[in-house]
């Protein structure tokens, strides 16, 4: 049979409702007091249920991250942090993934069990953000936005970035460039994408569409993407991939057809993930703060929790090119 | 101000008690106002609250599971498959890292708000278990044991795994073999290393210290060791890497030395990561369903969490060697 406060009270020679308060560290229960509590609790092994303590305080000290794909490479880099920095402030960490955004039922995340959400999957004009919203559920952007900027986020500028590898990709004399993107309905792979083909407008040099392949942000699109991109007419020279992963795709598809990187081709990632600097990759991409971005977002939304009702912020990451092993000129 | 029961209540016409019983499907609700309380609860977007429920049912509907080091490779290859199964059986899932396992504190685990708990990083001997099972708190081991045998559990048979890697080296022709291994306080780590060694010295080929190095499951210790294994005196031409994270890490810091593999070492690993598959590794490994392993680990937790009060149940994968292009004749 489990133990419950009223042993602790009886060992403890107090009333119920002071095993609560001295435990919850109220200040009207004297210190002494405290210390006898604690240590009725400690030699019975009671722990205060969760659930109980989240009724009476109406908060469940714990936070819902939503991510996508779990075995894709990037998200364990934005999960680490995330989760270190919430355990910091005393929240918990639970995890909803989802295949789409139609597919996570929005009811999961509003049944009062968590305090809060990280989302790391939002589309542009997503219905989701604003359904949180309207049923008072606070929440951060991570990594995506939908778009709208009127909420709680911690991104990249991902428009920088991507006029960052046009810039370097021009100064090195290509001109016949192609792009795996990410998806065109994320603000990571709209962004990147849009930098990117500014920069090269600007200078004079086209994007053609037969030359922008775009899917998910994963290894089969920068596998299958490349090999398309190589299958039949004139080649590019360079390639930007919209992210890292994809980059690694692209690599391997380009090793599966003889292809010397850069001697035949320029491959260059975004987000600087720990398996880009790996002697097999050796990938020129773009930095940006992965570590820093998951904290933040996470205290954004610790911050709002704690009941701040400033208006919404956006934290914004510069990013920087690394300059590795897999540009070259033209 | 929060939609409650008591406005569901008024709406459908019921009781409060009522509106709980027909949200819960309780069969002494009539079908009929079963129905209309569902349509009121739709209409004012009304959701139970988990932490009303879990009181009501002594349930939270959620399973923790503890991990550690999030960023490694592996560990998001358990999480994906777990996450999905648990959710197909209704249960959430709350991610506890540690760092190391004296780091996590039991109470996190036993405050109830979690009904179970998934454990995958147990160390030969540690503690946790015995006090999840005194207090009650159900829990399956994944991929590695404490060694006992006496908990459900879900794991590879790791010592055949061993075992298969060292026939194919010696049916290879190799005698000057090395090791690096997982932990040895890791059922994971010792029962590979345990298979690898008995097949070893059977065919009267020794495994000696100089040759031996042990690490974490990670990427610096397979990139550390092998610079270590190379730096001075007779080289091996053969490593058996405890996981294939630790195979990618040897595999980068021979392409550092200028090593090529497998003609001047053969390199195997353990576990067929997805990544192991990439043109860029193209590791030989010993392949088990990890996907399989981590389901079956989540459906052990499941039966015993519905009130099974069977004894403790081990499901054992079988390995087998897959061969690709990182091994060589000697």
């Amino acid at each position: 049979m489990p133990i419950t406060s009223h042993d602790v009270a009886r060992l403890a020679g107090v009333s119920q409702p002071t095993v609560s308060r001295a435990l919850r560290g109220d200040h009207r229960v004297s210190e002494a007091t405290r210390v006898r509590v604690r240590e009725a609790a400690d030699a019975l092994g009671y722990v205060p249920s969760e659930a109980g303590r989240s009724l009476a305080t109406r908060s469940t000290h714990c936070v819902g991250v939503v991510v996508t794909d779990l075995a894709n490479p990037f998200y364990p880099h934005l999960i680490g942090p995330l989760h270190d920095t919430l355990e910091q402030h005393g929240y918990r960490m639970m995890l909803f993934a989802e295949r789409s955004e139609a597919a996570l039922e929005t009811e999961r995340l509003l049944d009062r069990s968590i305090d809060g959400v990280v989302l790391t999957t939002a589309v542009i004009g997503s219905a989701l953000p604003a359904e949180l919203a309207r049923r008072g559920l606070p929440f951060v952007f991570l990594n995506r936005e939908t778009g709208g900027g009127d909420a709680d986020a911690a991104v990249v500028d991902n428009e920088a970035g991507g006029r960052l590898v046009a810039e370097e990709l021009l100064r090195l004399g290509h001109s016949d460039i192609a792009l795996i993107g990410g998806p065109g309905d994320t603000t990571t792979g709209r962004d990147r994408e849009h930098g990117f083909r500014i920069s090269l407008s600007e200078a004079g040099v086209g994007l053609p569409r037969r030359w922008v392949r775009q899917g998910p942000f994963d290894y089969g699109t920068g596998y299958e993407g490349l090999l398309a991109l190589m299958s039949d007419g004139p080649r590019p020279t360079a390639v930007f991939c919209g992210n890292d992963v994809i980059a690694i795709g692209a690599i391997n598809a380009a090793r599966r057809l003889g292809l010397d990187i850069p001697g035949d081709l320029t491959v260059i990632g975004f987000d600087d993930l720990p398996m880009a600097a790996w002697e097999t990759f050796d990938l020129t991409t773009v930095r940006h703060d992965l570590d820093g971005m998951a904290k933040a977002a996470a205290e954004l939304l610790v911050e709002r929790l704690s009941g701040n009702a400033e208006p919404p912020r956006r934290t914004v990451f510069a990013p920087s090119l690394v300059s590795r092993g897999t540009h070259a000129p033209r």
